[in-house]
């Protein structure tokens, strides 16, 4: 189908000074029509969003309920995720970052409310950056009660010691795993079933650091303390155990750089 | 062990002019046998198929119990599911095609009632039929819905635009993800880890065309808008880039056809 | 962050007589000391292990409470499980083994208790044993409707007929998938997304061996009914068709042995 059909813009205006404010607005407009023609969801779209006052306040909600469990209750995750998200206005600006990055480089992605309440990969992200502050804040056990829900509810495994910028698009998301010392730049694209892990040969500082606007496709595993450059590309199915300079393109297993490793072809 | 230990015929009985009838008498002759034989689940045998007075009402019940949340309800999803099934004869017939794939296909699968009850793929499958109905009758954010709670639930993740044929079986299921624009032939075999995916260079008709009978093994990430032609077997783990002519084999990463582009090895 | 940064003991004790008991003692103790420190997880831990008199009664809590559904009851989870571990001694010390062995060989495992709670690999394995003990007793139904649960909450799905030694560590855990006649030995190390699968080619034995002390690498996929030599190890993304010797390495797609076929590198 033409992405056209669609009766939401096809894509996101630019960021205004409030962008927050105006991405919350859109969002409630989105599930007000939603809410409208589909009666079957107007339940759910007003207690997940039309009934909530502000972003933080519709996610920590959202959160809860798909985390929580007979031991780990919904108000519990609600009064832990609205605290960190009302608390740390970077915690917004980032999930406004990645919502804005769902909608612009996935063709898939119809509607901010759309990834809002259906994209595991947002979710899970935005659950992380909460484990992470408590990891920070010494709240380890928690952080990795945390953690643990967020690898069984959508089969996305980040360590809560992982540091993850903003503007990233975990998309589809099953299977990614990202180990404790790993470092994410902004601007990220992260396929599903994507590994950034330890050979098992080091302890300390073992995982990979991605720079700003990587792509990494689909399946692929880079593994050790490597270094991936702003703006490259790894291509799906790569096992990368080797540095990838800035803009240039490593596929294969064992990956090797396009180009060759003297004169690797760089992109854009 | 071999296969005859089991209680049940080791191989389906070919189908009769009333299949969808067979089938279930079929497996509900199961389900009593095992009830009887395992007393801790006798309960869940009689909720899920005894109790029911067809397949499309145990399957929609079963359905409801796996993809329901606390804001969407088990009793929504069982009217979505029952009416879809009720009133599009198609829906109820490639559910009968599916359960026999699995049982004639898959090994391990030692009857249909363990199919219907246990089979991750085959509930995922049916499920996106649903979601594949609803998004044709542009009721899309429901089949968006539906398609996230399948993600959440089973991890395997077919979007609702996707065409899927019948004959079906996706094999543990785990991580399958399937393109909006992908469109998969009749009796085709799909691995877990599967990947039909987009290159992320183009917009608009992007994903893999599945031809019948074709076999994708365990991992394979197949991009892009090529042809796997009838009958192709995809071997586990490949990366493929390239259309890949009728019952021929690609294998590795990049994928090449066994025998070359030129002559490719013919099998069958 | 440096290991030794966090308040547990940077490595676990050697075994005692009595190992069961003091795994348990120490599991306690790490508990009070995060119900101390964190309220937000006081509840949690008091009803999943400070409430239980034994490893036992703790271990099959928690199985009973992810695993359940609204049609399998946690109670009549709990008792099932509680059944096999009070019986059965070796399933006990298989999961100490386990428990020390996440502690020793995961940088990332920071106590017993952590582990015990939170790693989807060591809880879906210690459910496996109990379903492969129900096959075992011809309880296949029961022993099938477990291993779908386990497929469904954890992502790992291992067939209850599959024989798993102990000390063995599933790491991060999402997407294995072990076949029906795969035998797993002792002190094994599966990363995610590893499947010891079937080629299709063959019914009965047809699934990998896999020999003590071997360690497979994430998204390592090995089909058929091939003999992994103790103390191999299989690189990341490797595709395996062969035997591999024992204490030699296989990587690659598909994977040959480094130091080539007749004069493998040996390790150690």
């Amino acid at each position: 189908m033409p992405a056209g059909e669609f009766r939401y813009p096809s894509s996101p205006p630019p960021e205004t000074e409030d962008d927050e404010g105006w991405v919350w607005n859109q969002i409630k407009e989105e599930a007000r029509c939603d809410a409208e023609s589909e009666p079957a969801l107007a339940s759910y779209l007003y207690s997940t969003i039309l009934s909530h006052s502000s972003l933080e306040r519709s996610l920590s909600f959202h959160l809860g309920n798909k985390l929580c469990s007979s031991t780990l209750l919904s108000t519990l995750l609600y009064d832990l995720f609205l605290n960190a998200f009302s608390t740390d206005p970077s915690l917004r600006s980032a999930a406004v970052a990645d919502l804005r990055a769902a909608r612009v480089r996935d063709p898939a992605c119809v509607s901010f409310s759309h990834c809002l309440l259906n994209y595991k990969g947002f979710l899970a992200c935005q659950a992380h950056r909460v484990a992470h502050k408590l990891w920070n804040q010494s709240r380890r056990p928690l952080a990795l009660a945390l953690h643990s829900r967020i690898s069984d509810v959508f089969a996305v495994d980040i360590h809560p010691a992982a540091r993850i910028g903003k503007g990233i698009l975990f998309d589809h998301a099953t299977g990614v795993v990202v180990g404790e010392t790993a470092v994410i730049g902004n601007n990220v694209s992260i396929l599903h079933h994507v590994t950034l892990g330890g050979t098992g040969k080091a302890g300390g500082d073992r995982h990979p650091k991605i720079g700003d606007g990587v792509l990494i496709g689909a399946g692929a595993t880079i593994l050790g303390n490597v270094r991936i450059g702003e703006g490259a590309k790894i291509g799906a199915g790569s096992v990368v155990l080797i540095n990838v300079p800035p803009r240039t393109t490593a596929v294969g297993n064992p990956a090797r750089l396009v180009g060759g490793k003297e004169k690797p072809a760089k992109h854009e």
